[in-house]
């Protein structure tokens, strides 16, 4: 049985702030201090170069990488950490790309989130080899699933409004035309029940400083199917993914698995936090969160139709459908978020009209949710966002 | 004038420790655990989304680029951070093959750390277009180019021999023949005094976890000529590339400039502490650095034929051919390498043979110089490497 008040207790939160935008950034474990400290000065500090053995360093991509896997539904031993999502993204189009040499599509949709589009254009633009990115609604995408069709890149989780596409359905009949299947779990990785495994995706790939918590830029990770990952001639072959990357050979082999989307030197320092964040999930059953994340949710959207008319919901009402987050429209939603963080709510805005709220089941509960419902209303039935000093935008929201 | 007292004394070494592998990892600044502490707590612990306006870390990939341009000669504004320095090779590979379309050869050189070896054979199987990577010895580069060259690649300064390369002179030869140049610097920036501005070098790559002491994979940087920046169609065309990356569309444009070669979200952590190294260069003269350097290695040369007739130098006896290193041939290499960290004097061995020895000049001191060479004339007359427990291979060294 998950303990989530515990949970809760081992993270810092402002006093006062309800933060429902975990699903941008998760706040600060309260381990993260000591763990960082730790890797400066015992680590680097004492060890300096001979951290890399001694300290482990050089196996954290991989160790990391296992205790993601759980929480996704991976085998262990299939996933590793580094990079970022976007240049995890490249490596896993390139690779399916490679795998699916005579078809031509690489097919994804406008709720993907734009930096994996644009991955895959630059990608293909520098293939030069009559490759196409096809983009469709969401909910048409099935309907594309087709034999021109190299690889899907489908983001499980629409980073605006929620839309939880269906994983296995997806991938079987993508896997019927003879496609691939890249997930992006960037919003689904730590908020939903994730069975790669089970599903047969083909390749995966997430971020860590979402609903994992592991701070402002912390690495990536990568998913590959077990079959694949030997048969994989990575695009970027970095020393890391040598077969014997201290033996210094002028020639590039492969290392076996997944061990050959290593790139390069990995980020020790962003891996402490990390590896801090994920001691938070060692005890937290993934089904439990599950449906915690179902009954924040649902709460929340009831409160709010119940007390705020102008917000019109554009998530998925069925949580079936729906990730752990709940996004309303609103005409004048900039300056209404303005006005609720002001007010110690934190979601965040996305253009051209949505209010965006994350539930990190980890760290929200029923009673912050009800709070949370009781100053959106004050801020709505207050008119608020009609205040000047919430209508001046930032670069970043 | 330079108070190099004062920058030996912002480093945290371990006592009694004489520490020439800064050339691997650079040191732990003292100042880093605050800075790194301050990121966690009141920044991401604080702020917590809102850091990416409010604590600036949205803007850090070019100020720290900035800081970085001072110390490698380059103008300002044309130098971001971030990712590792194999993922900045392939960024200016695809960038100046994109620019010279006609040319079949990557000219390298087998003194060339082999990663960026690795990322060339990558991007070329991946374009599969007839390119094709020219490895020779690192002497006969010059005569290697001609009209075939698209661009060379070649590390400066020699990982394993500290042999320094001619920067103005071949990158005058590439421009003659029409080709592009891409320097590594990871053993050149914060070693040598560099001028890529005033050598017109078109890319550049570096690292910032060595003589710069950004901490274990600090992220790396990247250079482009201010006349390229603009033509580059980046390979990895990632959303903080774009040139609107908060609004969301769903087609790449690039940013203007060196924005354009950002991938993904920054390492925010990592750069806390790469930020706080880098403080500690705010007063360093680079010629004045480089000055030192050389006084350093010559007295380690000279002091080590006079008490080691064991030891063969293979670094260039002509400081204006070395870097910042000295590397010594020994058949027992290994052993005896590990007996001189036994012994407190902490350098690498790279295989087959080769003690090295690094020396950055913010830590490293003529006394530092006196007492390395006593000791390692200790254990080379007492013939220490023979005792069988210097002999196990660790899997780093």
């Amino acid at each position: 049985m998950t303990d989530f008040a515990k949970t809760k207790a081992a993270f810092t939160i402002p006093d006062g702030m309800i933060y429902l935008d975990g699903n941008s950034l998760g706040p600060l474990p309260r381990a993260a201090r000591d763990a960082v400290t730790n890797t400066l000065q015992n680590e680097w500090g004492e060890m300096l170069i001979t951290g890399w053995n001694r300290a482990g360093w050089m196996d954290q991509p991989k160790q990391v990488g296992d205790r993601i896997a759980r929480i996704i539904g991976a085998p262990s031993g299939h996933v590793v950490v580094g990079d970022t999502l976007s240049i995890k993204v490249y490596q896993a189009l390139a690779s399916a790309l490679a795998l699916r040499p005579d078809r031509k599509v690489i097919l994804s949709d406008s709720g993907n989130f734009p930096s994996d589009l644009y991955m895959a254009q630059g990608l293909i633009e520098t293939l030069n080899a009559g490759r196409e990115l096809k983009v469709v609604a969401p909910e048409e995408v099935a309907d594309h699933i087709d034999e021109t069709v190299a690889v899907t890149l489908i983001t499980e989780v629409d980073y605006r409004t929620g839309r939880r596409h269906n994983m296995a359905d997806l991938t079987q009949r993508a896997h019927a035309a003879g496609a691939l299947t890249i997930w992006d779990l960037a919003h689904s990785a730590g908020a939903v029940d994730l069975d790669l495994a089970g599903c047969q995706a083909d390749f995966a790939v997430g971020c860590t400083y979402k609903y994992l918590n592991g701070g402002p830029g912390s690495p990536a990770f990568i998913y590959v199917a077990p079959q694949y990952a030997n048969n994989i001639r990575p695009a970027l072959a970095g020393w890391l993914g040598h077969r014997a990357p201290f033996d210094f050979d002028l020639d590039y082999h492969a290392a076996s698995g997944i061990d050959r989307l290593r790139v390069g030197t990995p980020p020790v320092i962003a891996m402490a936090s990390l590896s801090a964040a994920l001691d938070i999930w060692d005890n937290v059953d993934i089904a439990a969160l599950r449906q915690r994340s179902i009954d924040l949710t649902d709460q929340f959207i009831q409160g709010i139709e119940a007390t705020c008319p102008d917000l019109t919901l554009v998530s998925p009402r069925d949580p079936q459908h729906r990730g752990s987050q709940v996004s309303f429209a609103f005409e004048h939603g900039y300056s209404a978020m303005q006005a609720c963080i002001d007010h110690g709510v934190v979601g965040d805005f996305r253009a051209p009209n949505i209010m965006r709220f994350g539930f990190t089941p980890l760290f929200i509960d029923a009673g912050d949710v009800e709070q949370a419902i009781e100053r959106i209303a004050g801020v709505m039935q207050g008119r608020l966002w009609d205040n000047p000093k919430y209508q001046t935008r930032a670069a970043v929201t």
